[in-house]
């Protein structure tokens, strides 16, 4: 459980918050680069971590992220026009370049030098694995880009996708960090037991700090000569890799807050040495309300809502959900929704809770936000890994001898060499 | 009138509230028998004094009430699997009986006693009357339960329904005891004058607290021989009966808050000697919207909502309004809906309302539930009745001579001796 | 900019609050006389100045304006039948005459001298240029109905409509003062330059105050001969005249505040020498979302909710806005709403704000408003002109050789006598 003060600390992400300025030290998924494919289009609004933004494509293809008002009268500068290098506002004409330079004040007098000492609040961006990523902290501590294997390859060696989820990040972070409930929750058992065995439901769990983040570990003894292990990346400030092993892809997971209530889920499905085949891209592209699988899920182009929502109660099958499966609810994201969605509302009441030992990756995760907040509140920076490549890493699902150590067997299914990655030994 | 500071005690009913506190120590209905006729059916939520719950029944037809959130991370056990005596989570698999005993958590390790050591906020349930009553204060307060006529007859004699009332219950628990208004609101003219005579219109109001709560009695001087009696008893918390003569069924209200501004209805009708007949029933199952009369209304079987709401102006009928009808609006319960959820909105401004003589039982019931508040804030217990026999009662409307004592009549109207109720003096 | 201490009141003008008492110093419009038509016809309800009202015509045609709710128990006056001079509760029959008299009680004991001392709360009305003006501030302070010119013409001259903007009220009384936004936010380019020639865009700005409030005045130095005046007249508390030139008839708005996110904006068209001619009515009738030209927009006859609102971004046409529009919004009055509707929100946060040579009209009606809402405070009423002559007046848009001065310009084009309204040099 969490105090009341430290799940108001942890949750509440909007400009000046203190894990909101956690947020703004580390780059974060805004829109996908189908969203804004063309120069000149018209600009898109959105919220980001409590801000009003507003994005534009530029007729050099540069992107501007821009705060929606402008700053003369505070008109959206959503109804802007999009125009030769910069977008002007429909109110009085102002126009701004993608780095929030004044271009343009054509009512004030010739020779006026108004526009020198007015700029739009602009934030930095940088588009890699279809996605266009933003920097809303402070110019001087911007870190390098991260690279996430997926953003290094071949476009089509990776699929991203985005949906609005309504509730806080931690909701859904959560969520991505507890191996234990996919035993449940995303249980079809059809010929099966309804139940999971007790050697695959009961599980130990580890954690490890890494200069990236951190890794929540569990393990199942599956007999005496097998150990399964399943370790998922946390990567600050809310980014996971959902263990996948051999020939499968791997995902990565982004929970970004649109404000404390809304968030967007980023998922991108890559395979670091082919194309994604089409079996892959059907998983993507048909969700579980559609007939597939995974961790994708269908929405609407325009809001990003999912089909299956709280307001039709995730469309539950309660026939289903006695015969086949162990919710009656289609499809592993859109499960994941319902349960994160309401506990207690948008915002999780964590003073009330009771955690088991399953919880231990959710602990670990919370105590290192806390930690860092509180850090950045006495001036101290959060760590940053020394080399963007920090980022480059898999995720683990394995089974393997009772007696290896997951932290060796995580260092040696690494894509890139080790000492880039520092890592605390599993506790 | 009341103070601001005790228009807020007598309308906050949530956990903690002072009149929530009083609310707890009586048996309220929660649900019609109907919603939830099933074992193993899927379970309801809803709210309940500002409580989230869960109303679900068990293989062996038991009820269990328990907060929507599992104790573990808070998803809602709306998702759960109502299975084998108990409903399970659907996130972590752990399972709880009607009783709120946690009986499986299956992803802790073996011979873990955690599940020893958590419990669900559950509950005490009573089925009775084609209703499910919940007790949500303390255990060792619950009273017996209380034997309303209705709920010792066989079930063909009662009939009750449910409705969703946007307001604060206060609101319509003053309509409900507010005995002056059925000659202006409910008036429909027709061939008769639009107003009624002064004789039926013109009331005296007495009150006289009983030990299940109160009584709200009238007076109109038909003639020099015939003084007409209506005695509404108000049971504690929030019930009423309202007068009924003769062979007409009697009608027991009930206004339960959901939350502050929204309430269930509960409308029982009964007849203490038979079944009810096939046009009793039609007068319930018709409501004044599609042709019939009485206080029950129909709705929606989901949400419970009227069709006639706020929303569309309760279907008022300007017209009707000048040529038959004193409001326009279709039928009493609605008409009742129309004045009472809209009083400055859900919550009413008692400080700035005039009262007349015609409002002393709304006065006497205030005065009542003020005080229970204030007492229990004290350490004092409201009072229950000796026997739960007491609430076994019924409501008067007669036509006696003007020396008659309305106490007197009424204890010569109750379906049980005198002695099992106390009450004082009229005044 | 504004502190955010004096956004805060120079926007909130509920009961009680600086400017909320400002504005009860002065006459504003409530309702289109089309909307109360006719005598014992049904009440109407809505929102002014935060205050729930009622207004009713009674059977010899005089308008009520009371407090929406019953002094009684406060159930709303707007189901009340409307009769026999006076409007009656339907709750328990109270009824209430146009000045707020109780005129019956009926089920108050006979002799009862209880409605005596109950009032409903009612506001002076006064009727003029199809519309229904209504004074809510103290009685002893009532100004006399100011004479604007369009309210002493046969019914046939002029033509006033109505719309629900959701914004506070001084959005869009400082778009309509704005005399700089025209050339862009109105422009239609088509055969044009997308952007207005310099000697257009540029103006400078002067402001004068005048016993009625103030002008807010444009210059355009179009050539070495020709100066482009536009002078816009703001009348106390939130009313502006539209420059008019020549045979164009003149437009006056309103910007009255439902409550402080929500305005009704009022237009009236007139011509003082003739009546309205079919292509003028059309211009009226035809908004530009249907073909039309102007500041009037065709709404929703119950709501006044216009068909393109922020709901569905104003119908904006992204093509035509490249193509032929400033903004591919469809008409002058849709363009501001656009702009004005969401500046951060319905209330604009001023502190933030970076103002331009063009706002030295909003600046300087912004100060006026905060000096009569301090003066106000300390017991100094706003200031009223000596004569209901004063508010007789005419914008003005003329072309002049540069030497004019405006003031004198303004002068001689004033409708009545130059004497009658007080007005400081130009600054």
């Amino acid at each position: 459980m969490l105090s009341v003060q430290d799940n108001e600390r942890i949750t509440r992400t909007g400009p000046g918050t203190p894990m909101g300025e956690v947020f703004r030290r580390f780059w974060v998924p805004a829109l996908l680069s189908s969203e804004l494919a063309d120069a000149d289009a018209p600009p898109l609004r959105f919220l980001l971590l409590g801000e009003r933004l507003i994005a534009f494509r530029d007729s050099d293809g540069r992107i501007g992220l821009l705060e929606e008002q402008c700053p003369h009268r505070h008109a959206s500068l959503y109804w802007g026009r999009n125009e030769d290098a910069g977008l002007r506002c429909v109110y009085h004409g102002w126009k701004f370049g993608v780095d929030g330079t004044c271009l343009d004040m054509p009512a004030e007098p010739a020779g006026s030098r108004m526009k020198d000492g007015v700029r739009a609040v602009a934030y930095e961006t940088h588009e890699a694995g279809g996605i266009i990523w933003a920097y809303l902290g402070p110019k001087d501590k911007i870190p390098p880009f991260p690279h996430f294997e997926w953003t290094l390859l071949p476009a089509d060696h990776s699929m991203a996708t985005k949906r609005l989820q309504v509730c806080n990040y931690l909701q859904n972070l959560e969520g991505e960090l507890d191996t234990a409930h996919a035993n449940f929750l995303h249980r079809e058992f059809g010929e099966n037991p309804v139940m999971p065995p007790p050697e695959v439901a009961r599980k130990r769990f580890l954690i490890a700090e890494t200069d990236f983040g951190m890794l929540s570990i569990g393990r199942s003894d599956l007999s005496d000569e097998v150990a399964y292990w399943r370790i998922t990346p946390f990567h600050l400030p809310s980014f996971t890799l959902i263990p996948s092993a051999g020939e499968t892809p791997y995902v990565f997971t982004g929970a970004v807050p649109l404000d404390d209530t809304h968030m967007w889920g980023f998922t991108v499905t890559w395979s670091p040495d082919r194309p994604l085949d089409e079996k892959e891209l059907a998983a993507i592209r048909l969700d579980g309300v559609h007939g597939g699988v995974g961790p994708h899920v269908v929405v609407d182009p325009v809001t990003f809502r999912t089909e299956a929502n709280l307001g039709n109660d995730y469309l539950i099958d309660r026939d289903l959900q006695r015969t086949g499966s162990f919710t009656g609810i289609p499809g592993t994201r859109v499960q994941d929704m319902a349960v994160q969605e309401d506990q207690d509302g948008p915002i999780c009441l964590r003073h009330k809770e009771h955690l088991g030992t399953t919880d231990r990756g959710i602990v670990g995760a919370r105590r290192l936000l806390l930690r860092l907040a509180e850090q950045l509140e006495q001036g101290i920076e959060p760590p940053q890994p020394q080399h963007a490549d920090s980022y480059r890493i898999h995720s683990v699902a394995a089974e393997v001898p009772p007696a290896v150590d997951p932290i060796e067997l995580w260092h040696s299914l690494q894509p890139v060499p080790a000492g880039t990655t520092t890592i605390e030994p599993a506790r």
